[in-house]
Order: structure tokens, then C-alpha cells, then sequence
């Protein structure tokens, strides 16, 4: 099966689905059907059947999911079976968030280094993750065999440096700056824009208060 | 027009428009054809003219779109010609990093106040704005017509939080904590899951080495 035709939408349900399974083992469930896994996750169990049948079903008539068995393929999808090493770019409060969240290492992600061109900061350590100079930044990627950088830095700095991480040879840029980077299509750029989802929030927030004076 | 039919899909792209229309209006520019706007922001121009249709069009034929009565006009729909009154749960670096974003506030979110449970961070200031006991949520809420609160606390305790939150007035949340909130329909809820985000990422770039490899 061609993954490259699997709609955005689809993809974007399946961490959802990997923490529900991952909660369900934890609770030591074995098997589930569709229409219990729809119920906690207040979805169709249509919808969960048809999201799996795009990678190859899982599931068996009657029997329903093996829950460690799709949580481990779903992670696979994910590429969360694997160890990707990862460097934040900008260590300031979002920064040292992200380097902070044990969870994301869980996963595989393992931040390796941390780098800001603030000198104030250079020897800070955050978990044990030193913060260095940018002027390191090319050797430490070759070195460390970095394929994620994560951008927690100004929109004005943002579209240089994730430039000179291409070069450098990091494969996938975790974008936080307000801004779209223009990069080859080979490179993976996936953005957190704050800004734009506390628009999103906004808008209905804005939708609710016009429902309530009754003007549509 | 019933505002209530438009797909989320093209809600989404609203900040996006938002924003270069922003930083057309910078650079001093004050009309701009479909073609050209399609053209900076790399989608087609009919993606442009239809999703602005569904908000009852803008644009005149020949003429293309006023810069500044578009951007208005968008801001309007995105609740950010209001000031909305925001506080935020869990003073960690998460929230810190919030709280020191001028950006938003400049869109008309501004954060009163700041909560946390651990009581070594009390009477801490971020960029004026106090860092408070949870003790004193419910009376700041309904003293200071707090409209929403970002949660930027563990998963274990947003849903708890969550549910006092609104039950002190609170009319949207947006959810940091890696967990589904199930409040009522009336409450608005914008999740920022960033390992999902990550998860995203490490798809795609599961199915870039795949490509490398001649797998599909």
C-alpha cells in the first residue's frame, strides 16, 4: 500500500489512537473492539475502522484490536520505535520547556544538545543537556547524528538558521517561529504556531457569544 | 450567513491570511489580486478566493483586495479586535514562555494573572504579571472577567483544574496537558498536544527514509 496517498487528516489521528492504546495497557487491557475504543475515544467506531483499514485493518472480525499488538504498529507508523536524536535552537523559557518534557525521550526523541547565541547562557544546564554556542552548531550535528532540530526562536532568526540546519544535515525542523520556512521538499517541517491557535480559540470563542446574543 | 458551516479546515487557514495580510500592510502595501496574495503565501488563488467567499467574499473583481479592510475584516471574524482577559495554569517554563509572548498581547490576549500550585514560585513576577496561589483562582476569575485560560500543567491534574475553571466562569481553555477534556459543548477547548506534533514529524520523516530506501 502507497502511504503517500493517506490523507493529513488520518495521519493526524493516529497519535491520538497511540495514547489511547498506550492508557489501555497501562490499565492492562488486551483486546478491545472498535465500538469500545470509539466510546472512549468519542469517535465512530466506523471512523476507527476505517482510519486502521488505511494501514492494513489490525483488527479481527469478532475479536476486535489486540491492543499491545496495534499500539506497537501504530507506533511503527509513527516512527516512535526508533531513537531519533533531536537539538532545540533557542533555549529560552519555550525551550527549556521542551527540553524538560521526559515524556518526549518515552517516545524516542532524545535531545541531545540545547544552543542560543545568548553567551549568558552558555554552561546552563537543563536535565543534564548543556547549552552551547551557535558557533558549535555544525560540528555537534555531524558528530551527534541529529535528525530533528526544534526551532524556539524569533520569526526574524528563524528562516537563516533553519537553513544552515538543512546544510548541516538535519533532516526535520520542529518549527515554533510565526513564520513558514521555504525549505526543499525532502525536508520535514512540522510548525507550532501558538499564535494561530489562540486565533482558533478566539473564533469560537467569538462563534459562542454570537450564538448567545442570537446573531449567526 | 450561517458561520456555524464553515469547515474547520478553512478556519484554520484564517490566522494564516491574518498574518500576511499583517506584514503586507508593514510593508506599506494596500492592495494585493488574488494571483499575487496566492503567490507569497503558496496556495492557489482559487483556494484564496473561495475560502474568503465563505466570510462573504472581500475582494472586487479587477480590483482584488484592500490590505487593511481584508485584514480588519479577518481580525474581526478571529475575535482579535477585542481585548480578552487570560490567565494562566502552571508557571512552569511552558507557561512562562506564554506569558513572555508580547505578540499575543498585542493581538488583544492579555494575561493577568498567573497560577501554580507550588508555592516557592508565589509573589514571583514574569513581565510584571504575578505568579498566584491556586487558592485565589476562583475570586481573580470573577473579579478580573477572565474569558480563558491556558493549562500548562501535567495531564494528572488538567481535567480537575479544567472542570473548577469553568465552573468559575472560565469560557475556553486551551489545553497543553496531554489529555482529552470532556466539558460542556459550550465551553471552547484548542488543544496544543506537542508530542502529537512531534509524533507528526516523525511520521513524515519515517516515510522520507522509506522513499530513500525505495520502500513505499
Amino acid at each position: 500500500m502507497n502511504k503517500d496517498s493517506i490523507s493529513r487528516a488520518v495521519i493526524k489521528r493516529l497519535p491520538r489512537y497511540y495514547r489511547y492504546l498506550g492508557e489501555l495497557m497501562e490499565d492492562g487491557i488486551e483486546r478491545i473492539s472498535s465500538n469500545d475504543l470509539s466510546q472512549r475515544m468519542n469517535v465512530t467506531a466506523s471512523q476507527i475502522r476505517q482510519d486502521l483499514n488505511n494501514f492494513g485493518g489490525f483488527g479481527q472480525q469478532g475479536y476486535g484490536y489486540n491492543v499491545e499488538h496495534l499500539y506497537q504498529e501504530i507506533g511503527r507508523l509513527l516512527g516512535v520505535d526508533k531513537k531519533h536524536n533531536m537539538i532545540i535552537i533557542g533555549s529560552g523559557h519555550l525551550g527549556q520547556a521542551i527540553a524538560n518534557y521526559t515524556n518526549f525521550e518515552r517516545r524516542g526523541f532524545v535531545v541531545t544538545g540545547m544552543f542560543d547565541k545568548n553567551e549568558n547562557l552558555y554552561g546552563k544546564e537543563v536535565r543534564g543537556i548543556k547549552i552551547l554556542s551557535m558557533e558549535l552548531l555544525k560540528d555537534f550535528i555531524k558528530k551527534n547524528d541529529i535528525e530533528i532540530a526544534a526551532l524556539t526562536l524569533p520569526k526574524t532568526e528563524a528562516i537563516k538558521v533553519a537553513e544552515e540546519l538543512v546544510s548541516y544535515g538535519v533532516k526535520a525542523i520542529w518549527n515554533f517561529a510565526h513564520v513558514d520556512l521555504d525549505l526543499p521538499r525532502e525536508i520535514v517541517v512540522e510548525n507550532v504556531h501558538l499564535s494561530e491557535s489562540l486565533m482558533m480559540l478566539s473564533y469560537n470563542l467569538t462563534r459562542q457569544e454570537d450564538k448567545k446574543k442570537g446573531v449567526m
